[in-house]
Formats: C-alpha cells, sequence, structure tokens
C-alpha cells in the first residue's frame, strides 16, 4: 500500500493477473471503462484485458510508441474520447504500458471531471518500479519534460512480471537505473544485494525479478509517502535525474532512453559527492562497477555536447530561485541536498564521468 | 477564510485594493509573476497591477473576452508564456478578471509543475461571489462546459468592489444570480435581505454590496469547506445549474450570461420542488418575485427550442449511472436532493416557467 494526503492505494505486484481478471475488476466503480495503450503493447495484451472488462461499456485509445505521444494535444485526444463517448465521472481510465502510457492516461484522469478513477497496469520495468508510484502524472512540454501534470494517485497499481518477457532487452536493463537509484539513496543493503544478482536479474529470473521490483516499489512508495508533494524527502528521487534530464532533452528525447540517461545522471552525481569529500573513493567505484554490471554503459553519443547539457540545466523545474540544486550522497544508502552547485563543479564530475566510461568501453 | 484540504486562503473583500498594492504582493512568495487578463479588464486596471508589482519579473497574457476562449488552447497558450519565460516552480499567477479569466488562469496554475501559487482578483460579481471560492478550475470542451479541470484553491482571493463600477449593467444583474441561490440553498434570512434591498443593490450602493458579496461568498465558503470534492453538500451549490447549463450549451454559450441562464434554471428547479409538494406555492413565487426584482426576467430565445436542452441534459456530467440528478429546495433556504427525475417532471415544470415568465413580460 502507498499512502497519499487522500488515502492510500494498492500496489499489486504478481505473476499472474491477466489470468485473474477479478484483480482488475475489483477496482472498477462504475459501468464505464476507457483503457489507454500503446501499438507496441495492444497486440500483446489488449484482447485479454478488454475480454476481461467485456460487460463494461468499455473504449480504447491506442497510442503511437515513444515519449513524442506525451503532449497537450495527446491528453486533449484522450480527454475527447471520454467525452465524446459521454463517459460520466464515475468512469475509470487504464492505463496499460510503459511510462509514458502510464503519465498521460493519469494526467488526463486527473483532469476528466476535475478527477476520475484511474487504474495503472505498467508493462515496462520502468514503469513497474518508477512511473506507477507516487501519483506523479504529466505531459511533456517544448520548454521542459513533465512541465504540465497532476498529483492524482491511481486507484491502484497492477504489475504483471510477465509482460516483462515481451520487452525489449535494451529497456528491460536501462529499468534498472531507477531500481539502482532506489537502492543508492535509501538503503545500502539492497544496493549489496543487486551488486551480487545482476546476472540472475538479467535472466529474467521470476524470484529474484519480484523481490527487485517489490523493494523499489518499497523504497519510493516510503518515500512518497513521506513527504508527498516534493520538498524535502521526495527530492532525494530526483537523484541522478538533474543531468539525466537535461541529456535527455539535448538529445531532443531521442537516442537514449530515459533509464540511460538517469544512470549517467547518477554517475556524475556520485562524482560530484565524490569530488565534494561526501563520498568515498571505494563507494563512488561500486557505483560505477554496480551500473557497468547491468550493461548501463554507453558512452555518450557524438551529437551530445556539454553546452547543449549545461543550458538545458538552466531550465531544469529543480531550480529555486536561479541556483543549482543537486541530489548528492553521503554514502551509499543516505543522500544530502546541495543548492550551491556551480557550473566548474558539474562539468568537472562531467569530464570524470566521460574519462571512466570511456575506459571502461576500451 | 476558507478552508480547504490543503489549509485554508483568505477571501479580502475591500474598496481600496488597488490603493494598496501590498496586499497583493504580500500573497505573492517568488520573484515571477504571470498575470492573465482580458481585453475588457486591461485597459481599467492592468497598469496599475503592473506598476504594484514593478520589482517582479512580470510576463502578461491577454486574452479576447468571452467564453470562446475557455479553452485546452488558451490554457496552453498561459503554460507557454509561463515555459518560455523560464517560470520556476516558485512563480504566482495572478488572474485579473471575470469568471473565465478565474477558471482558466487557475487550471493553468494546477498544472504548471504539477501546481504552482496563484491569486484570484475577480472583476465581475458574478466572479467575486462564484468563481472565485471553492478551488474549482477549469476549461470548456465542446462536449460540456467545465469538463477538464482541476481542484487548485487559490492562495487568495482579492475582490475590489470598486471594480465592478465599470462592469456592464446587464453583467451586474446577471452576478446576482449566485447571490441569489446562495440565500436559496443556505439562508432564508439572507434571502429576505435580498427581497427588501433589490432597488439599493442595482444603485450598486457600496455598503449593501459589501455586504451581499460578503454573505455570499461566506456560504459558498462554508459549503465548500464542508465537502471539498463534491458528492453531498456541495453538490448543493448546483441548484438552478442543471437546466442553467444545458440551457447554455444549446444556446453555443452565447445569447445569454452564465447568471441568466442559471436565473431561468433556478425558476425551473422552483417549479420541480412546487409540482413535488416540497416547495409552497408562497415560497414559489416569491423566488420568482425577487428574480423579477433584479431584472433577470428574459424569455426564453426564440432560437432555443426544449429538445436541445434536453439532449444536453443526457450528457450533464451531474449524471450519476445515467439518472437525472436535480437539487430541489424543500423551502426557501433548504435543500435536497432528487435522483429520480423524469424528461416527464421537467417538461412540466419548464411549461410552467415558460408562461410564468411569458405573463409578467405582457
Amino acid at each position: 500500500m502507498v499512502s497519499h494526503t487522500s488515502g492510500t492505494y494498492p500496489v499489486i505486484i504478481g505473476n499472474a493477473i491477466f489470468s485473474d481478471p477479478k484483480i482488475v475488476r475489483d477496482f472498477i466503480h462504475g459501468t464505464q471503462v476507457l483503457i489507454v495503450t500503446d501499438e507496441q503493447i495492444a497486440p500483446y495484451y489488449l484482447s485479454t484485458l478488454t475480454t476481461a472488462l467485456s460487460d463494461f461499456r468499455c473504449n480504447t485509445v491506442i497510442l503511437p510508441p515513444g515519449e513524442a505521444v506525451k503532449t497537450l494535444q495527446t491528453f486533449e485526444q484522450i480527454l475527447s474520447t471520454c467525452a465524446n463517448n459521454h463517459h460520466h465521472r464515475d468512469t475509470t481510465l487504464i492505463a496499460l504500458g510503459g511510462g509514458v502510457v502510464c503519465d498521460i492516461t493519469g494526467f488526463a484522469a486527473a483532469c476528466y471531471h476535475r478527477g476520475v478513477r484511474w487504474l495503472c497496469i505498467p508493462t515496462t520495468l520502468l514503469a513497474q518500479v518508477d512511473a506507477s508510484i507516487g501519483g506523479k502524472t504529466a505531459v511533456n512540454h517544448n520548454a521542459g519534460k513533465n512541465l504540465i501534470g497532476a498529483f492524482h494517485p491511481p486507484a491502484a497499481v497492477i504489475a504483471d512480471i510477465n509482460t516483462l518477457d515481451t520487452l525489449p532487452d535494451r529497456e528491460y536493463r536501462a529499468g534498472f537505473a531507477e531500481i539502482i537509484k532506489a537502492a543508492l539513496i535509501h538503503d545500502h543493503l539492497f544496493f549489496e544485494w543487486l551488486e551480487k544478482n545482476a546476472a540472475t536479474l538479467l535472466t529474467k529470473d521470476k524470484v529474484a525479478l519480484q523481490y527487485a521490483i517489490q523493494k523499489a516499489c518499497m523504497i519510493k512508495a516510503a518515500v512518497v509517502s513521506t513527504d508527498e508533494k516534493e520538498n524535502n524527502v521526495r527530492a532525494t528521487l530526483n537523484f541522478g535525474h538533474t543531468i539525466g534530464h537535461a541529456i535527455e532533452k539535448a538529445l531532443h528525447y531521442d537516442t537514449w532512453l530515459h533509464g540511460e540517461a538517469v544512470a549517467y545522471g547518477m554517475r556524475v552525481a556520485a562524482a560530484l559527492s565524490y569530488q565534494h569529500h561526501f563520498l568515498s573513493k571505494v563507494d563512488c567505484d561500486r557505483i560505477d562497477h554496480c551500473l557497468n554490471a547491468y550493461g548501463l554503459l554507453q558512452p555518450l553519443p557524438v551529437s551530445l555536447n556539454w553546452h547543449d547539457v549545461i543550458h538545458h540545466l538552466q531550465s531544469d523545474k529543480k531550480i529555486k530561485q536561479d541556483r543549482l540544486r543537486f541530489i548528492l550522497l553521503s554514502s551509499i544508502g543516505n543522500t544530502l541536498i546541495s543548492d550551491d552547485i556551480t557550473h566548474d563543479m558539474i562539468f568537472a564530475a562531467w569530464q570524470r564521468t566521460i574519462s571512466l566510461v570511456e575506459n571502461k568501453k576500451k
């Protein structure tokens, strides 16, 4: 269960959800349902879900895959499908897909009739451990990722780890960035476990996978419950994301997956923490090695340049009164927030990270 | 003060707010401000406000006047102005205008960075007594008024009754529909006062006006505080609005003002209450007379037909599981909710209202 200011919601992680549709049905209160999914997911799971919900009045929106669809235009498309099909305020929206589908469906649910129920059925590892927990919903704007959104927790998160069998390997590996992040900010024993079990997890071992997802969800849920509206504790979830978002922006949300950018951002944030003498050299190296073990080891694309990254850091929403705010580590499992990070400091950590990754690749 | 689940906010009703800019400044926390207003209001009050805020980084959006602008496109325009001018999450949006400006600015504030501060400076009587209180924000969709929105209370409501001096007479009179509604659903003594003071109020007597606005705001605030998310008590604020919204929709939000449609809707709802033997003939007649006294006496436009109205009632969001829900009166000052109103009942009340209004006009 995740607590938030309007109550709690269950997070159900299992491996047979689609064989027991009652689990989904129990969370629908009215007679109307709108399923939002994408063209990659629909062929695998949509008909199973619509069959399970055959006695509801069910509409479907199938989006093209990818981040480019996470716009106000798609938000309007979903709302218009609800409105034109006369969905009332007791309707339930269901997100069936990855983080993009979950974020945009949640935001549409937040705004339709000023807030209707929604269920989150995440089908990527990243969405299962991250996008689905915490009640954050959003779309992107040209000027920034997730710039427009709302806090609107789902009625339930229903994650079936079997859906990961159809996930491309690269996306699967990228999902571990948020799992490793959860360990880094909150639980050094879980980090040790992740160091030891990298090979097992990369084979999609179901038992290990269920443990890793549950653990990451519990950490995020604990952080979110403490501080739902992001001022202090919740900000620690942004570890690695300040640089990560700037990289994604500089790459026009292309080339790299979110998890890959976050992994790189965590390397830079760890280097910053080490250069400020908060984090030991040993711990900084362990973080690099662990990310390597999960294959999160891409060198920067040649198209990326530092000036683009620093430009986008300026417009990042984690700036307060024009000062750069960074989440750093004081040790593995413990964070601190610094509001006084300068461009020079970031550049030094950036250069260190580039040379480490390049050397490893050689 | 209005209470809501995230705290309380002050409602400041006075007649010298613009001569004391500190009142507005005190509610701005950061260094950035975006003022949203419209072409009718801007010439009167915008420069006063921007001068008062000259040491903030201030941007302005000036919208065309009227309900037609209350769309997702305008919502996007406001958000883009914030984003393109690098407004951070500690920015403050200020709505300076009528209900349309307040609703859309509040919704933009609800969604920018998942919620930033906003101040509501309502400049119409309707907005001062209605749109500004309760935290409801929204835009319209082709399929329904206020279909897309959020609950996002302002940091403060600052109403200056001097701004009503520049309000066209017809809009001024229409504002009394919501004041009369507040009395009808909650306070029979206030209704008596409104019956007696119609002539005084229509001369814009400042003392009477301040009392009427304060009283209506207090009633709405009390109702909203009891039940912020609209299930039981808050629904009583919809008295007159089920029919009112259907009329507005059938007229394409043209021809009649919101208050005029609500006034007609209250007549029909009172007739329904009388026909169901909840409301006495005497009280039903008093409601008609009071609305007449405030000039809320328009006969239906010839372009309006019953079938359009009933069609739009079907798609009204106050339908639960396809049953028509109406707020009725058991007496002046007391409401009841009926979920079993049929089309025939509404048609009978509709016909009675037409004949009463037509007879009065003769």
